[in-house]
């Protein structure tokens, strides 16, 4: 039986992964890119203000004719929000004007109404103002040809916001990665469904395709599969249709009716054993170009082969940082078995980290509570409440 | 013209968002709970493991039948992961075993199989094994009636592989508060539209929808009404119908046709200035219950209202954490109006925080690049490079 380290195996998948998952651009509405990562250097189409508006309720008026106030203008007209402007303003008069609408040319400041007295067809203007006040100049926000936001920005909603003020229809958005998901098992029943004798229910597919998605990829299909090589070669064959990217859990190890590795080592598939613990054997084959990545069955292995081979490749392709690993102190003993590198669920407490379960890789309840996984290098057998090491953080 | 300090509206508001997010409950699909905020504790309502079941390929035996190795044992039978058990193991024989399948009543460890060599019918065991050895126990990971989750928790995949395994339909989820947004002004036009003149792009209906979904809220509803009383009374009936908290924008300044204060202040709503900047003009009616927030209409103006008087409640229906406040240290001046709270548009920078612009409530841009608003108090005109301020953490 072919056997590799965990640094070989995440190579060959990342090889694979990189191609399949190389990044791309997507253009989408942007009422719907919140969350999403910009993907391109969003520059301004117009200015803004796209012209020169008022601030205020008020009048629009020449500073120079209310330089020595109180003073008595004569108001030649409206403009509202929304009025396409008033015509130029003659020396001596006011324009009556609401916030947001367009300034005539010839005004150069704004009296805010509070500071007014309306008469019939008149204003008595209480207090002078300076050119410029409460003035919105044309581009006074943005100039067309700015750049709004560089690439890479995680858009929150107030880049929607500057999106939707200068008009953008659509912006550049990192493509979420595709991904299929395959549990494979005849002991697998849906929830729901009452469990027979030696049945369980199936997490696995629902369990990677919440992975998936949290990691910034689109779930493209969820199927479950008995051990029939047909049924799981049909499905596959679907899954591959919309994915970049195929994920099985289930039919990888040594044992008989392993239909993962049954249809998939033909198809030139490498199935072995990864010195690591939990989730030893793996499977990695390119089909027709798509990378189908199989995991072993066992919820927790699963899910730690998840985070070993698939969560950066996949954060990176969907333009997300990376998933940080850290160092932190033991606050308990450990013991590993030689030659695996081993990968235990803990958790951070004061002054470091601790085991939330021990090394069963069934102990779905545990890994739940786990906010680290505990990584013990391959080499080392025991370790010393107090000893240093690498925890990927969950 | 009613006046209010930005406490004493923000504590009428509240009391009204209060009574219409009260939070409720909803229970949905475990593999769509991703993201969402448990809303009762869940039980183990099963055993896990179900049933007692090999964690190796190999062989099922009774330990005391393997204590002396090399011995070679009988193979009674071959049990698969999904297959309902074997007979019970006679002493002195062994049944073939594939990870995950039930471990036949008599037996009590397994011996994976690299520890053996298979013959005709027969099976040589090369190593002891101790009782207990690659067995998962009934119960060893959750026993029925356990608590798995405890209401509060932010669900992530780990929470969605654990609910799966046990078999869990649905989950009890907090409900989403439900918002309509409701953007007013005659010289809105949707993003695509060219822009005639006096017209500007409706930014703050994406905005604020963007802000609901951000905040734990669900979006019920999105419209754009012009100044025309009818238009307006007929879009907040249509909103009002599905949503708990409608959220509207524009007119309700001081000056001429401003729609949302012309109609809600004849069914009760209170319309007048909030001494702050940006933000001063604001409104809140009931309207048959249901709780009308009415927003100033320049952008900047809007999300800044919707920061200071709508995101807590918010993210406390949607049993989110509140978003932080915080002390900094001003490194830059900065002045502001007696008798107004200032909200500025502010930016973390090493030593403190800097202003990303002018007070101007038209700058989208700036706000799009603040990641704080420093929150300058009433009484207060002038603060200096050192002073130690608030901030608002967006």
């Amino acid at each position: 039986m072919s056997s590799r380290s965990v640094e070989e195996h995440a190579r060959a998948v990342r090889e694979l992964l990189d191609r399949a998952w190389a990044p791309a651009t997507e253009h989408i509405a942007v009422p719907d890119a919140l969350g999403r990562v910009l993907d391109g250097d969003v520059h301004a189409p117009i200015d803004l203000p796209v012209f020169r508006n008022s601030q205020m309720d008020g009048f629009a008026v020449a500073a120079a004719d209310v330089r020595d106030t109180p003073v008595t203008l004569t108001v030649a007209s409206t403009v509202a929000a929304g009025d396409a402007g008033a015509d130029r303003l003659a020396p001596g008069t006011a324009v009556k004007i609401m916030t947001g609408a367009p300034i005539p040319e010839g005004a150069d400041c704004i009296v805010p109404v509070e500071d007014t007295e309306s008469q019939e067809g008149r204003v008595r203007i209480l207090a002078p103002r300076r050119a410029g006040e409460f003035v919105r100049d044309r581009g006074s926000d943005v100039h067309a040809g700015d750049l709004l936001l560089a690439a890479g920005a995680h858009l929150t909603a107030r880049h929607i916001a500057m999106f939707a003020a200068v008009g953008l229809v659509e912006v550049p958005v990192r493509r979420r990665p595709r991904v299929a998901v395959i549990a494979t098992g005849a002991e697998l029943v849906p929830a729901g469904t009452p469990l027979g004798p030696g049945q369980i229910h199936d997490s696995n597919s629902i369990a990677l395709a919440a992975s998936v998605v949290a990691n910034g990829g689109e779930v493209t299909f969820t199927g479950r599969s008995t051990d029939t090589p047909d049924e799981f070669r049909g499905m596959l064959r679907e899954a591959g249709a919309d994915a970049d990217v195929v994920i099985t859990s289930g039919g990888v190890s040594m044992g008989e009716f392993e239909v993962v590795r049954e249809v998939l080592t033909p198809l030139g598939g490498w199935f072995g054993h990864v010195a690591m613990q939990p989730g030893g054997p793996q499977g990695l084959t390119a089909v027709d170009g798509i990378p189908v990545l199989s995991f072993p069955g066992n919820p927790v292995s699963t899910l730690v082969s998840f985070e070993v081979f698939a969560r950066a490749a996949l954060r990176g392709s969907a333009g997300l940082p990376a998933a940080p690993t850290d160092r932190s102190t033991l606050t308990v003993p450990v013991t590993s078995p030689a030659g695996k590198r081993q990968f235990l669920r803990g958790r951070r407490v004061p002054g470091g980290v601790t085991l939330e379960a021990g090394p069963g890789s069934h102990l779905v309840a545990a890994l739940a509570r786990a906010d680290v996984l505990i990584d013990i290098p391959e080499d080392v057998t025991t370790m010393q409440a107090g000893d240093d090491v690498r925890v990927w953080v969950l």
